[in-house]
């Protein structure tokens, strides 16, 4: 093992434990800039993308996994922190009953509309007032399914570095451009360029399928329980509909998203 | 107002109060063979499907609505009791943070196999150890959508009766046929009428766009960190693929099965 300082911390009271535990609430990952991600699957995906851990947090007693070691000289020879812990402690960071055996601690991105580059895909997802972070986490993971460039996510959503989403993006956080923004600033973004926006709605729209989509095709997903407000809708260049055979008119929102987005590959 | 019965209830302690509180965890329902629904939208949804609580839970003081006069109206009409609380006992017994104000107790339907109708429709949902109650509740809602017969549910999956997947439902859990077994009750149970099993498979499958389809169409999603077992992709009838751009080899099995669905649908 190499010579680079590693921290042992066995205490619940621990203020680095307390600390770590405070990033799983929004208000102290704003005030740090920092967020969570758990798992060596995770945190390999993350670092073969270039984003490595500030701090890199291990179970004591763990098993021995060339990946796990690879990561841990990664985020030492990064100049990172290398902390070793109780499984018990460490469940008590991430807040997950049955525990990963190793989590990290991330500086948060530039989440600006100016720090996205459009051209990075066909396909960017885009999210109004989404709510749920498993909803979120899991159009992440459909955008790097699809091959989107991103997701960008209007007015009021949930936090894309919440651990929730954070764990239901399946390492998509890492892999993904993330942008938020207020419809405000939004529209102008969109506009500034190509790109055709496109919602599912009920009025006013072409079948889902076969629809005249064209790259960069931003496919627009609104809130879980309003939908996308009327406005907005008219500011799509093409709203398409989908069938809804039973009693209920919407999907799930992250599954709207996805059958939609999938329908805009296949178009592709 | 009519004048059939009704109790009021203010105290967080009342044994009714922990009686409806506890159904929130599986071994009560199971044991009480009862289930909770919250919301007038959802209960309303029920009604319509003829399904009526056997106590409905009303917030005093709620505001008026003719549809919860309605609902009280079957209830009562039904022989079932009627109870009136406090916003914040009924926000205990759901768990809710913005509760509704009405909820009821269901009597839990029958989930054999041998109660299921294979020509109610002509796409159904299978899952394998699907673990999240909110993934179940989304599929159960994506089958309403696409016109679906319902959701069989194989080997140990998350309680569809639970108050989460109730939830996700949006009152799917109603207008939907719920079937659970075993792999090995299943599988003769399918093969002893038509029906076609159909996966999404990494080996040995064809594109999902344009595979040769059929009706009834049994969409097969797997556990949502191990996927199907190999035994078991075996036995389908047919395995497709799905485009997957990015990093992962897999997506949410909610959002799988919706594509997958959408694709089954569109092609009948």
């Amino acid at each position: 093992m190499s010579s680079f300082e590693r921290r042992e911390i066995t205490g619940f009271s621990n203020p680095t434990v307390k600390y770590l535990r405070s990033l799983r609430e929004k208000k102290h990952r704003k005030r740090e800039g920092k967020f969570l991600a758990e798992g060596l699957r995770l945190l390999t995906d993350a670092r073969e993308c270039g984003k490595l851990p500030e701090t890199l947090v291990m179970a004591a007693k763990r098993d021995a996994h060339p990946l796990l070691d690879e990561l841990e000289a990664a985020v030492a020879g990064a100049g990172g922190e290398i902390i070793e812990t109780t499984p018990d402690i460490l469940t008590k960071i991430t807040g997950k009953d049955n525990p990963q055996t190793v989590a990290g601690v991330f500086a948060e991105f530039d989440t600006s509309l100016s720090s996205l580059d459009r051209s990075q895909g066909p396909i960017w997802m885009v999210a109004q007032a989404l709510r749920d972070p498993g909803n979120l986490g899991t159009m992440l993971r459909t955008c790097d399914a699809v091959g989107a460039g991103g997701l960008i996510l209007i007015d009021d959503c949930a936090d894309p570095f919440s651990v929730e989403a954070v764990r239901a993006s399946m390492g998509a956080v890492f892999t993904q451009q993330i942008g938020r923004a207020t419809w405000d600033e939004f529209v102008p973004w969109l506009r500034g360029g190509a790109g055709q926006l496109v919602a599912a709605s009920l009025r006013d729209a072409v079948d889902y399928r076969g629809a005249p989509y064209s790259a960069p095709c931003f496919v627009f997903v609104g809130n879980e329980s309003r939908g996308l407000p009327e406005a907005y809708e008219d500011e799509c260049d093409l709203r398409v509909t989908m069938p809804m055979k039973g009693r209920a008119d919407s999907l799930n929102a992250a599954v709207a998203g996805a059958v939609l987005a999938y329908e805009v590959l296949a178009s592709q």
